[in-house]
């Protein structure tokens, strides 16, 4: 993965397509008219030529060290590389790095190539006041890869794993695949797919991340629903440590004690850096059918997605969008004509089902049967396959938006299904209330829309979308009024702060209340055994003690 | 469960009827036959009568001050009470309390009947240098509830959870429930049963075994190819600790930091005292189907078996006899007829399949193809019938065994299918050369015999059954020096050291190995953090730090 090719500010390749293709000049009619901006304005990103990054920390003698660790090529100190590792892509980070305020870019970026290089960086790094911060594809939405610092620390390196991007072993009796931590999704998927195996974990993220970091951010596949979240298809795990480097157990089950490898799926890089892992894979899917079912309110779907679930269905996914959400994407794909009928009330569900044909075609089957006793009406594939083949686009509109004076984030919760129809309305219309709130008029319309992303038999996870018209003398303190907001609905309702976006920087309150005192310190229990200088991503997923 | 209607030192009812039956005779001298014993031995156990209980330790106002916490008559320490409660129920706990060796005996045992006395008891434990021994059903094999203390604690109390025995909660949106840890399990299921869901957790012990026993020692049920290991249905608990009442996550699945509620599972009352559970449940399923299947080795059979999960055919249960216990478990059902044939080299496999009677029929289908195609010759349903209806009847055979001068004992592993026929062959042989190598002539026969009990996409555990003669002048040395042999082989051939027994006393050793230094460390750290004095089941799990 060539970073010279990606936008260090944005999604995706530098010359990424207009993902609205013929419908786009439409579309920005509409959500002109839609904030009541008329004409959006012309908003672009800071050159980064226009800004001056502030020189490095480390001295000649410390970048000395780091050439003894690994081979010169591999450490950089230029601008592009700091203010691409500068943050993460939230809408919140990419308000900092479009203005060109790259406080935050780290003394130096480095390539490891080798779990050995990795053991004695973090060693060095403990020893030296150097704090260290993992980074995978850089996609953390939470401030996950913030290079920050402790005020005892004096320097913080960003250490990109894009260069440890083997496949050790691939395992077809035991169905399991022992691969280096910081290897994309597209080459994860190749190799194992050329020996007819996957992994099936395709997040939203999948063409920017990594394995390492999918594990770290305890992330979740558009197919968890076959293929398991992080912490379901996570075998084991090496990690760097500064007291040492932790094997894990990778036994498929055990009774020996509790299981220790869970502490690794949500650790984001603050008790070790991923080196390589060990997960499950599956065969390739010999059939994938993707159907859609509308509904007439998103309740009803929910209690249809339930049914599926606990008379169990094998599906490979369930995403149910609620009203807004199938409007907004019927005008994404029909344009300004569908855009004038306004919001119809129904809600899709796609529905997927991947395995054997036979197996597939039993499930879809059972699952026809539920959805219709359910109320669900069957629309056929073709609302699916279109789905798959456009999946990974939604993160490609962000850049254009924020170029227009909009502002689009999300935010995503799992909670028990008796939960769930409160959890969504108190959150749409704290957000709604926030955004109203907190935007100058005349612009204070928004576009709220929530779907149902991954499912359980004992409850699922939403996933909230909005758009507004971004303040411009305060475009910060906007977005985190509107963050609170929608935030303390969620655990207002009974969701957890976060399904699989993880804690970052931007959950740490609320994860701290959700997880209790006594959890909390055991955190820090754990934090102080394996790292008790805190050199492993201070300020992130643990509170701060004292973070310069 | 009324105790004084159980065997202190033994399995079930005081008046179990003989599971042998009409076969008994003929099976006890086959048996002497095979040990070239002749006529077994009588070798009675000592009679509670006969054996002096030491004095509690406890003072009058230490137990003045336990009956501010709980009513007066839910301590007890009269002798048999103390007795019935000063060991597990593993063969090496029997030999002691069978020989009136009972300096192990706790100096009181006391019955919470709430959250806040559990609460109340391991905070004054913890201020008073008292130990406190968590107690389910009491089943464990491993020494997990031998009242131990540390050289600076004066006395230790078991905390029997009989009386929490309540379901607090019965969710049929969530298919969850909320359970007092102390129920039994022929209670919880027919609670649950009533409402037409079920946990379907049906281990060995089932009978005599408590929900916190299942969690806490990570154990798993025989269909936890559909219902899950206890960590599967575990969906969060309430623990009293000495630094307060700790509740864990309950959400369906989350990204807010590591899962701690993952240390539950597999502390055993190490870091806190179980009082109540969260768990998943199912519907009572519509149809059962259990069938045979015969094998002409054991290897083809785990092959087999790998196909049918590999392959995603939602089983209940699989389980695969080698061929020395498919004969022994002929010769018990058989009698002399069987006996005399010697065994025939076949593996039985029993396939259960558990839910709505379409689901159950389409997956029995799907897997009779795929057995035949791994030449499984199919051989209806008879068997599997047997086996459900005397499945719990196995742990009555040894009582009477160990009055005939006979030993029986059991251990389990898991690991990858890779490494499954090695571990087989090298842990029966280390049984076998063991066994001869500790039991004094003409003895040193013995019967090894072994089963894959629970399996997973990438491994399967193991279950090794062993009977030889008693050493009637060294059985606990015989006994110790069999099972290092036994651990040593599993653990070598890449097996964890238990799948669901638990760690305890018995297996520290390995465990410490099998964790490695960084994770024992954090096991340490969460133990310090949680329980500063070891006040909670001090050397089990973790290594003992003075143990007295």
């Amino acid at each position: 993965m060539d970073k010279q090719h990606l936008r260090w500010n944005g999604w995706g390749l530098n010359d990424s397509p207009d993902v609205l293709g013929e419908n786009a000049s439409e579309i920005w009619q509409w959500l002109g008219k839609h904030f009541r901006l008329g004409t959006l304005p012309d908003t672009p990103a800071l050159d980064l030529s226009k800004i001056s990054v502030l020189a490095s920390r480390l001295s000649e003698t410390q970048l000395s060290v780091l050439a003894a660790i690994m081979d010169q090529d591999r450490i950089k100190t230029d601008d592009r590389e700091r203010a691409y590792h500068a943050r993460g892509r939230s809408y919140h980070d990419l308000l900092y790095l479009r203005s060109g305020r790259l406080d935050t870019a780290p003394d130096a970026v480095v390539y490891p190539s080798s779990a050995s290089e990795v053991q004695a960086l973090v060693e060095y790094a403990a020893h030296n006041g150097i704090a260290l911060v993992p980074y995978g594809g850089g996609s953390s939405v939470v401030g996950g890869v913030t290079p920050l610092m402790l005020s005892t620390q004096h320097a913080v390196i960003t250490v990109d794993m894009a260069r440890m991007n083997r496949v050790l072993e691939i395992n077809k009796t035991d169905m399991t695949a022992h691969i280096e931590a910081g290897i994309y999704g597209p080459a994860l998927e190749e190799h194992l797919q050329a020996a007819g195996v996957t992994l099936g974990h395709y997040p939203q993220s999948f063409e920017y991340s990594t394995l390492g970091g999918w594990i770290a951010a305890r992330g979740a596949g558009h197919q968890s629903n076959k293929y398991g979240k992080a912490e379901d298809w996570f075998v084991g795990a090496t990690l760097a440590t500064p007291q040492g480097t932790w094997h894990t157990e990778t036994f498929p089950h055990s009774a020996a004690g509790p299981l220790l490898r869970d502490l690794v799926p949500g650790s984001e890089g603050a008790f070790g850096i991923i080196t390589d892992a060990w997960v499950r894979i599956q065969r390739v899917p010999e059939k994938k059918e993707y159907r859609a079912y509308f509904f007439q309110d998103f309740e009803s779907g929910l209690h249809a997605a339930r049914a599926l679930l606990q008379q169990g269905v094998p599906t490979a996914m369930i995403r149910l969008s609620d009203a807004n959400e199938t409007f907004f994407y019927s005008v994404l794909h029909g344009g300004a004509e569908v855009a004038e009928n306004g919001p119809m009330g129904f809600c899709l569900m796609l529905v997927g089902f991947e395995g054997d044909a036979a197996e597939v075609e039993q499930a879809s089957t059972r699952a026809q049967t539920i959805l219709r006793e359910n109320n669900g009406a069957d629309m056929g594939a073709s609302l699916g396959e279109m789905w798959l083949k456009t999946r990974f686009d939604t993160p490609y509109l962000r850049d254009p938006m924020l170029d227009r004076g909009l502002a689009v984030d999300t935010v995503e919760t799992a909670a028990a299904w008796e939960q769930l129809p409160k959890l969504h309305e108190q959150a749409c219309a704290a957000l709604e209330q926030a955004i109203a709130a907190n935007t100058p008029p005349p612009a204070c319309n928004s576009i709220v829309m929530a779907h149902l992303s991954h499912s359980y038999r004992n409850g699922a996870s939403l996933y909230f979308t909005f758009v507004f018209a971004r303040d411009p003398n305060n475009a910060i303190g906007q977005w985190k009024n509107i963050k609170e907001a929608v935030s303390n609905a969620i655990v207002a309702s009974g969701g957890t702060i976060s399904h699989h976006h993880g804690v970052g920087t931007d959950h740490l309150p609320w994860m701290q209340q959700e997880k209790g005192a006594i959890a909390g310190a055991l955190l820090h229990a754990v934090k102080h055994e394996l790292d008790p200088q805190s050199t492993l991503n201070p300020g992130k997923m643990l509170p701060p003690n004292q973070c310069g």
